[in-house]
């Protein structure tokens, strides 16, 4: 099969992630952004990494109060998780689209119509040319019971919805290809 | 909708990403491994950010060279993608596994059978408790054309996976529900 070189489109390739609302405190209202850059990044303790760009006034939020949440909407919530990566702070106040609860960080809000909410506090921010990412340690998770499944939560009830670029769509989960840690066992040689 | 606190069951949360093969060298060696937990972490230059255990060889390998390449596998290679998890380097010789080819860097082997490849030079390391996060700007992209539209590799036809943690499952991508910056459109007061 020949190999195409694509380097002059190296924009081209972004890994898929579940589409996440970020939550964070401007000028001490909540705001929400749509955000799809982000990943764990530390087993132990629990650590998310979160990639948003310096533009967003988001980012100026998390710069000054080093603490943000994670909420994953479910399939039924794309167009309200849309809107909120489309509209700026700058302009339109977002405190009041979701009904908002806190955990334990005060400039963490979290989303009630959200399934699952992380909150994090910030440990170590790195400035990147265009983004800056913010290395947050998970301090609390919460969640609906009616997405749990033996007390985690379960992507067939949570039903959350992953985003592909450059061709910017969103993609329910399809059919389950296999268990990780489990596939590759006939593979083995002992 | 009653909210549980799960945070005594913190690791509970872990977004969901695509399940790709990392590649590096280990002594003079290709070696790879599964990965799921990336994500773009820079817009411009492009840049992507891997979140590797210090207790990998892959991690000891990168830190070395200060290069690594990442391959997106399509569902049919589940089996082999999760074995590359499962038996570490130190142990098994990983580097006959594939048919391995390179673009600019000597350090970043490219798995021939994977639709898409990135190869990535290390511009930072973050070093965390138990996990590296090495953080590469995309220096080349390789495809298969019957991956591409538009010059851009297409989910319809790359059929990636993607992993879901805690309960470990692999999902190939199911209907889109809808067009990112497009959906939202119908919530905005102008």
């Amino acid at each position: 099969m020949a190999k195409i070189n694509i380097s002059d489109n190296i924009f081209a390739f972004v890994p898929i992630t579940t589409q996440t609302i970020l939550g964070s405190h401007v000028q001490g209202k909540a705001n929400f952004m749509a955000l799809g850059w982000l990943t764990r990044i530390n087993f132990k303790p629990p650590m998310l990494a979160i990639c948003v760009n310096k533009g967003n006034r988001s980012c100026d939020g998390i710069l000054e109060n080093k603490q943000f949440s994670i909420n994953v909407p479910s399939k039924d919530m794309v167009a309200v998780t849309d809107y909120t990566g489309l509209v700026s702070a700058r302009k339109t106040d977002k405190s009041g689209l979701f009904e908002v609860f806190y955990g334990q960080l005060e400039a963490a809000p979290l989303i009630r119509e959200c399934p699952v909410n992380v909150e994090c506090r910030v440990v170590e921010s790195v400035e990147l040319p265009t983004n800056y990412c913010f290395i947050g340690e998970m301090v609390g998770v919460h969640a609906d019971e009616e997405a749990l499944t033996d007390g985690a939560p379960d992507p067939d009830k949570v039903k959350p919805f992953v985003l592909s670029m450059p061709d910017n769509r969103f993609w329910a989960l399809g059919e389950c290809v296999g268990k990780a840690w489990q596939e590759g066992k006939g593979l083995k040689q002992d």
